[in-house]
Parts: C-alpha cells; sequence; structure tokens
C-alpha cells in the first residue's frame, strides 16, 4: 500500500503496443531492470510486447540522478508515478526509486473486461523505514544460490532492502576461506559457497536495490568455527557438529565485542549484533537487532543506539500473516520514545531461520507471508485493515509465482511424492486444512537434539504455514453467525465444506494406510470427518430451530477438544469455527 | 516396459543409508550420471542419503567399457539390472547401458507402507530400435536454451538418444553465424543461439546418452536464409519471414539433394532428409525420415535406404496418447519386408512443431504423451495394453516433474492468469474436461496467416492435450453398462461427476464474464453444465427403469450436438460418453 494513493478516472490498457521510455540519468542498472520489468510483465499477462518504431512509449520513466555504487543506508527510494488512459509517468529522485515504483506498477495491472489494464491512479510514495530485510539461515540447512536468487526477485517485489544473510551457525560454515580452509572443510556438510558466488549474488542482489549483510554469528553458536580450529576455542576440545553454545558469559562477550567491533570500524563497516551486544562501552554507530522485542529497541533508541526489530516477524514460527501484520517496530515500548529517540529505529527484518526448512519448501515458508512484513516496514503504520491485507497479500502471491518462486507449487510436488501413484484430490482436502505446530512445538527436549540430515518429506514440511480455507471457513462462519443464522448464502458454502469434510475420510483412508509417509495423518482425516458430520449437525439444527440436546453437545465438544490435540506435527485449523457451531446450536433457546 | 522382466520377493528399502558403487569401466561422464542418479532419486523420496563410509553399497555398478566420444548410431544400450532385498546390481557392457539401466532403478522406487523401496527384479534389456528421437522446432516459437536443458533430461529418462534440433525454417534462423550474420540479424526476431550456448547442448545432452541432430531446413522452408541473402533465392525478392515457399519443382529438389549430400558426405556426416528426398540418384548412405507413413518407409527400404517413421508421432496434432501408443514403424506397408530390409528402419522421432507452443506450455505439449512414443521404440512390439500404458504414462509424468520439467505445473499459472485474484477451482473443473482442437483445426485459411507473435494466453493454450479426467469417465460408463447399469459404485462416482459438472456454470459464471480471456468460454460452460444435467437426468430413468421419453432424447441429442463443436478452439471431451448414457436410458425397454 503506497503512501499516498489517488484514483484517477479510466484505465491504461496494456498490448502487443506497450513500450518504456527512459529520461534522466539512465546507466547499465536501470536497463537491466527495465528489462526484467518488461518481461515479468510479458509474464504476468502472456503478451509478448512488439512496439513499433517511434511509436509514443506508454509508460515514460525519469529519474533525476543515478544510485550509489554501493547501496547506502537510507538512499532517497521515493517515487512518484501517475497513470492514465493514455500512458504512464514514473518519476523520481534517484534510479532506485524508478526500481520501486517499477514493482508498484506490475502490481497495478489487472485483467478486465477488456484486456488486461492499469487503472488511472496518482501514486506518491516512500517508505516509512529505511530497513527492511529478510534474514535467511543458510547454515542449519544449505540454501543453494538459484534458490537465494529467486528470494531476491521476491524480495525486490515487495520492495525490501536487506538480505540479512546468517552464514555460520553451529551447523555450517558456510563461506569458502581460502586461508582457513578447515572453516568448511570441517566446519560443514561439504556444502559451502564459493568466493566467486558470493560476488555474483551481491551483485546480483544490487542490481535489485538489496543491499548483502552477511552475518557470522559469534560469540555464541560458533560451534562450526573450533572444529577445525579447536585452538580458538576456551574448551578443551574436540568439537563436533551440533553441540551446544561454547560460550555464554555476558562480561566476556562485551570485552569481545569491543575488540571485535575496532576490528570492523577498522574496515569501514558497521557492526550489527542482536540485542545481547547493547552495552555502553560499545560506540554509537553499532546497530542493536531485536529479537526480544520492542523494549530492547526502546531501550537502546534511549541510550542513542540505532535499532532494528526481529521480534514477531520469525516466519519459522508458521504464525498466521495477520499476527506479523499486528507488529509494529513503533508498538509498545518503542511508541514512549520521543521523535528524535524514534529516528533511531531503522526498521526491521523477517527471519527464516533454518531448523526445518530445506531447498524445496522454504519459498512456501517465507512467502506469502513475508510480503505483509514487508509492507509493514515500507506502508504508512496506519495501514491496519486485516481482509484488505489478505486480499492484498493473496495478489501479491500470484504475482511472484512468475518470478519462478515455488511457495505455492511445491506442496503439489511433495503430496505426489506422499501419494505414489494415487490421485491426490482427497489428500489435498485434508492439507488444506491443516498448519504445522506453532513456535517450537516440533522440537521437545524429550526428542533429544535435532538430526538436521532427517529427510524432511512429512505432511507437517508439505502444507502451507497458513491455511486459506480455514481462515475462510472461519470467516464465513463469523458472517453466518453476526446475520443470526439466516445468511442462506453463507449456509449453503458452509454446508459444502463440511459435506466435503464428512465424506473425505472415506476417500483418504485407504491412500493413508498404504504409504509409510502418510500412515500418521491417519486420526487426522478421521477427525477431519467428524468435524465435518458435528458442523452438519449443528447446521441442522439451527435450520429447525431447535436446542441442541446436552448429551450431544458433550459428545462433540469430547470429540472437538480431540481434534484440537496436535496429530502428525500438524493442527486442524477448522476445530475452533466448528465448535462456534456446536455451541451456538446448543445455546439457541437459552 | 524393459524387454525382459521376472519379478522376485521381497523388496530393496531405500534409506538414508543408500549408495552407489561403481567398478569396471569408469569416466567422468558416468560418475557425472551417478551423481544426478542420486540427487533424482534424493529428490524423488525428498530423503538426503548418508551412508557411511565402508559400509556395502546398495546399488553395484559395473560396465565393461566405456563410451563412444562421439555418439554413435547403433551402440550398446543393453543393460541387466537385478534387484534383491539385500542390495541391487545393474551391469552393462558400455556406462551407455548404465544410464539407461539407471533410469530404469528410478522408475522402480515406489512408497510403501514400509518406506521407499524397489520391488525385487531381474530385468533384461535392451532398445528394439537404435533411434529414438523428439523433434523440438524452434523457429516457429523460439525455446530458449534452459527449456532444451529440462526437456533432455525428461529424454533421459525415458530413453530417448537424438534430439532432432529443427533450427531453421520459414519463420527463423536460430543459429549465429559469425560469418553470414544477416541470416540471425534479419532471419530472426532476434533470438538465437550463440555458438557456445549450441556446443554447451550438445555436451549436456551427450552426457545424457543423447545425440544432437541438427535440422536446416532445405531447400523449402528457408525464407529465413533469403531475407538477409536474396540473392541465393530464385526469386525476385525482397523476402519478409512467413512467407510461403520459395520453390517447389521435384526435378530441382533432388538435383540440390545430390549437390548437397556432396558436401555433408565431405564433412563425415549423415544426410538426413524428409520422405521428399528419396530419389534412386542419392546414395544409400542417407536416411530417410517419413512423415507421410510407412508406405513410404517400406518403399524406401525396399531401395536399400534406412529410414525413420515421425507420421503418427506429431505431438501438436493433440492426439491422445493411446493413438500414438498404436503407430507402430514395423506395422501397415513395412510389416511386409523382409527381415533384410526391415533392418534398415532404425525407428522413429516424435515431433513438436512449433506453430502453437511458447517456453511457457511446450512443456504440456511434449510429456507425458512423449514417453508413450518413447516406449513404443524402445519396448517390444507385443507391449500393447492401453490401460496400463496409461498406468505407466501418469507414474512417468510424476517422476519428470522431479526434473523441473512444467508440463502440469504450467497451467496453474496460466489459469491464474486468466482468472486474476480469483479462486480457479470452477475454472479447473471446466479446463479438466476440455483438450484443444485436434490435428489443423486450429489453423484455417479463412483465418489468414498465423500471427507467430501473438500472444498464446487463452485456455487452448492452457489446457492439457488429453484430458485424463474425460478418459476416465469414459472408461467409468463403459464399466457401467456393461455391468447392466448395475454397478453402484461406478454409477455414484458418475453421479458425483456429473452433479459437479451441471453445478459449475453457476460457480464460474460470474468469472468467466469478467475476463477477457475468459468471456469465449461462457458458452463451453454452459454446454458442460447441460451435460452433467443431461447424464443425472439419464441415470433417474435408468435407476427407475423407465426408458426415457423420446421427446425428452431428441432434445438430449440436440443439445449434445450443440456441445460436441469446438468452442474457443476447444473440445469439450465427455460428450460421447453422456450421449451414450442419453441413448442407454432411452433404449432400455425397447
Amino acid at each position: 500500500m503506497p503512501a499516498s494513493v489517488q484514483a484517477g478516472t479510466g484505465q491504461l490498457p496494456i498490448t502487443q503496443s506497450f513500450s518504456v521510455a527512459v529520461t534522466g540519468s539512465q546507466d547499465a542498472l536501470l536497463d537491466g531492470e527495465v528489462q526484467r520489468f518488461e518481461e515479468q510483465l510479458s509474464r504476468q499477462t502472456g503478451i509478448p510486447f512488439r512496439a513499433k518504431a517511434g511509436a509514443t512509449p506508454t509508460l515514460q520513466i525519469h529519474a533525476e540522478k543515478g544510485r550509489e555504487a554501493v547501496q547506502k543506508l537510507g538512499e532517497d527510494e521515493s517515487y512518484e508515478l501517475t497513470v492514465a488512459d493514455s500512458g504512464a509517468k514514473l518519476t523520481a529522485p534517484t534510479t532506485l526509486g524508478v526500481l520501486r515504483g517499477l514493482q508498484t506498477f506490475l502490481q497495478l495491472v489487472q485483467i478486465t473486461p477488456s484486456g488486461f489494464a492499469a487503472p488511472a491512479v496518482t501514486i506518491k510514495d516512500q517508505p516509512r523505514f529505511p530497513w527492511r530485510g529478510l534474514l535467511i539461515d543458510v547454515s542449519r540447512h544449505f540454501i543453494p544460490i538459484e534458490v537465494l536468487k529467486r528470494n531476491l526477485d521476491g524480495m525486490a517485489a515487495v520492495k525490501m532492502n536487506v538480505l540479512h544473510w546468517h552464514l555460520s551457525d553451529d551447523q555450517g560454515f558456510r563461506v569458502e576461506s581460502k586461508r582457513f580452509s578447515k572453516l568448511t572443510g570441517m566446519g560443514s556438510d561439504g556444502l559451502f559457497y564459493t568466493q566467486a558466488e558470493i560476488r555474483d549474488l551481491i551483485a546480483y542482489a544490487h542490481d535489485r536495490g538489496i543491499r548483502v549483510m552477511p552475518e557470522f554469528d559469534i560469540p555464541g553458536h560458533s560451534r562450526s568455527w573450533v572444529i577445525g580450529y579447536p585452538e580458538l576455542a576456551s574448551g578443551p576440545g574436540p568439537y563436533t557438529l551440533e553441540d551446544g553454545d561454547p560460550k555464554n558469559n555476558q562480561d566476556l562477550q562485551a570485552y569481545f565485542n569491543q575488540r571485535l567491533e575496532k576490528i570492523v570500524a577498522k574496515n569501514h563497516k558497521t557492526m550489527v549484533g542482536w540485542d545481547e551486544i547493547l552495552h555502553p562501552n560499545l560506540p554509537k554507530t553499532i546497530v542493536v537487532h531485536s529479537w526480544r522485542g520492542q523494549a530492547s529497541l526502546a531501550a537502546a533508541a534511549k541510550q542513542g543506539y540505532r535499532g532494528l526489530l526481529s521480534f514477531g516477524y520469525y516466519l519459522d514460527l508458521m504464525w498466521p500473516a495477520a499476527r506479523h501484520d499486528a507488529v509494529d517496530p513503533m508498538a509498545d515500548a518503542a511508541a514512549t520514545l520521543t521523535p528524535e529517540e524514534k529516528g533511531l529505529i531503522l526498521g526491521g527484518e523477517a527471519c527464516q531461520w533454518a531448523e526445518w526448512v530445506t531447498p524445496e519448501n522454504i519459498d512456501s515458508h517465507i512467502w506469502p507471508r513475508n510480503a505483509v512484513i514487508a509492507e509493514r516496514l515500507w506502508s504508512p503504520q496506519e495501514v491496519k485493515d486485516v481482509p484488505s491485507m489478505y486480499a492484498r497479500m493473496n495478489a501479491v502471491s500470484l504475482e511472484l509465482e512468475w518470478l519462478g518462486l515455488t511457495h505455492r507449487s511445491a506442496r503439489m510436488h511433495m503430496l505426489h511424492r506422499m501419494a505414489g501413484p494415487a490421485d491426490i484430490t482427497a489428500l489435498r482436502v485434508l492439507a488444506d486444512v491443516v498448519e504445522p505446530v506453532k513456535d517450537y512445538d516440533r522440537w521437545s527436549d524429550a526428542k533429544g537434539p535435532i538430526d538436521f540430515h532427517a529427510p524432511l518429506n512429512r505432511i507437517i514440511d508439505a502444507v502451507y504455514p497458513e491455511s486459506d480455507t480455514a481462515r475462510q471457513f472461519s470467516d464465513l462462519v463469523q458472517t453466518f453467525v453476526k446475520s443470526d443464522y439466516k445468511d442462506q448464502a453463507a449456509k449453503t458454502q458452509l454446508r459444502t465444506w463440511l459435506a466435503t469434510w464428512r465424506d473425505n475420510d472415506a476417500r483418504l483412508h485407504p491412500l493413508l494406510s498404504q504409504t509409510y509417509l502418510l500412515q500418521e495423518d491417519v486420526p487426522l482425516s478421521q477427525d477431519l470427518s467428524a468435524l465435518g458430520a458435528a458442523g452438519l449437525q449443528a447446521l441442522d439444527y439451527l435450520d429447525r430451530g431447535q436446542t441442541a440436546p446436552d448429551v450431544w453437545k458433550t459428545q462433540q465438544l469430547a470429540l472437538i477438544e480431540q481434534a484440537r490435540k496436535p496429530m502428525a506435527d500438524v493442527l486442524l485449523m477448522v476445530v475452533a469455527p466448528v465448535q462456534q457451531l456446536v455451541e451456538a446450536s446448543a445455546a439457541q433457546h437459552t
């Protein structure tokens, strides 16, 4: 959602004669961006563009000046975009602003009764925060360069500008070192990036207006460093991958950070550290990255330190988009800061920690929810309406598929793997209404340490972090309840869903019992069918205007309690709205 | 289907400890192939392999000798594969045979109640024909290198060994020439392969046991050559892309071919030409490629010429797989040849002509049907059972997705493009039962010349060439009819499908009317609903044991005739089985 939008009249048709002209500042980076823009627009519409030479350009671009050779924090990203029925104009103080405006143009283009078109509109836009990042952990599971590249494409589409590359942790050191070859030789499973690949990725990101911030996690989370070089560690060694942290003394850490900061500063770089680095002995040039909450951001700002928020933006915790959307860097403790102190809060970063992702399913863990965090960091704080947020998120999600992201398509492949040659229609019905367990519930001390080389090919690994179907069903129940059970269209749709679920286990059970990856889902499917039946019976009582008997209600609530428990590490997300129907049917005459 | 299969007892589990050992002949090509094999097996199962050092290998590979540096026609591709519950062994006279055997192993691995496993089996296998090719036309629509590469992966999976690269035609010359730069400069739309890209593709194909045969189509179909060099043509010029053939005199062609063959032979290459090159003045070393049928193959063989069949294997004609499967190079006129003459028939090639494909949908036009042609050319002539062919084709189709082919997934993207942000469930119901018009029906003289730069983003471009749903529905109607209308399970399933179709237009119509790419499908959706209703009424009459009245039957047949006509260039494929139900319901007491 741009900072300012003024709707116009009419629309600009996108046809084969679409073309772009650039005036003002121009460079190879902008040329590349315009070419990618045209390719993406062509993919979105399925239209190969063939403008006639000399024709008036459809979109005129003008930038005052070029970008910094190395992207800087706080560089001007603003732009103005005017679309009229006869043409569009994009202007910006810098070519970086042009990049952002082109992504907005792509989002405006829609299919209409008369063709693809962008609605007439005047947009004046700039980001709320200068630092809008995504952290990708490549240590716990290695993520290949091509997967990172398509995620950079996605980040550019949602105007994020920092890739925080979590390159080392206990489970693997992922950067080639020519001088300390045992860092990867012993401190990884053999999977790492060469220096050439890293240079290539940085250039790829820069083309898209994204800075790459490498993270070498120290002094904790550094087991992988000392496997090859145990003399650097304080303990007796030897060390292996995947053990606990080697150090954890706060004073030692502060001393360590002071020494480290001097090295970093000498190389003209800025030191960023998690909350724990905050210590009065460190200079004000450091940036505090908060995984603990707005309180530590506020504490840092009050002492004059700049800060970033990641608390509330951990994508690996499997929260719904709306919950991330509700987290604001300026909320809670930060809301009480003075304007000067607020100015020290630079923005935030979504975090994709990699305990439970592989190159196969990482896209679906990041997208489309990351688009919502990106909007929170770009758009005005007042943009808060949840239904319209979901509408925008779904539109962006479809757009992202044209960039090669597999956040929707990977699930189909994974369900087919589990099902063998069988039809997956009934399996998809089940997968559509479950979500992975939340927060850290997949992992418990009782299960022992995580095996980072175990297969991630179960239903929990395939399903989306947030179920669209469950959300829509729940919304529909609210609509139905608010109508005092009179909304016939809502009731019909509820019945269709409930009947599909009720009948699904009969179709699905034979498959579940035949393949070992699905056997754990047998009770899950049975519970879904039971919920479908309970919901239908509740609607029957409501239809007849009868109060459901207590004995029935008690039975259904017992069943609902059973269905509420995680099974196979996933949750049935339609439990609460079905419970609502059951309780309504038992309460109507009281 | 291998030449010889002997089932054993038990199965070989595929677990994280899976490993491969190679003895005998070994080279970099084989090492690369084994690595790709392990990666593909890992993708199929979702299991990252981690064999312990020194453990007994799961699969032992032994080849007597290496491959030819440049792959030859008739090189030994045979192999033997034995799978037992304790391990598997693959042996072959050449490492090329090992490549083929590894693909068979991948096809054996299935999900079972106890895990992924390959069944115990002894296979002795070799190809029926030494030449098993796929022609891809890259002139009419340019197909980028990465799309060709994933299709080479698919070809290797189904053991094809020739990529026939149709590099030039009237619509574009696609090879960089440093000496005659106007060949691409004026004879293409700017899209062509550099010489480095061509070398890279040839190496990529060779790694996978595939020869690349370039085709420069002359003397006809060579408009693109003479645009830049009109002095080479007999007419007055100037020429433009996309006009008709510049020459067509048979005697002139024979004279031309004689001169050309001498040049080709001097470069130690073999000349292959379409049927028209057959002429007694040409030497017996040429190969006749028949697009006209087995009769010209037989005529060529009788004169001592080698031949290839492509008649019946044109994938762009949108035939069902079973129709391609029924075409055999040794059938019809070829069946009457002597054994020596039969030995001159080298095999055949599937052809993907590119009037109506783009990089986006070419995979779905080639796959999975090409797997059936590949099997026809590899497996014994007696392999003819249609239902088991479809079962194998569907299994291979799923396997191909792990190679990155988009033959299933592209449709989803294209339907979303047409639907905008709307839900596509109802649109998919319609897309599931339609196929593109067949043969050359998409194109008529009345429509004028094809615009090779027009968007290909309609429903015809998105749907699969063969509808699985329609085939399954038709099979079910046959089962129901054969049971004398008593098979209750079949009837229930028929009712479910018919009701879904009957009710679909109500859900789909609002979307169809709102987006310009779907407006043409409004009557199609209405017809599908009418067919669903007609089928359900027919089942009602059959249920009640009533003869359907004549007036009803007449109405329904009129509606069926209407629905049989192509609309929006697609065909509703459930017309015939619904008609069968209607006629059965009206005939039951006569």
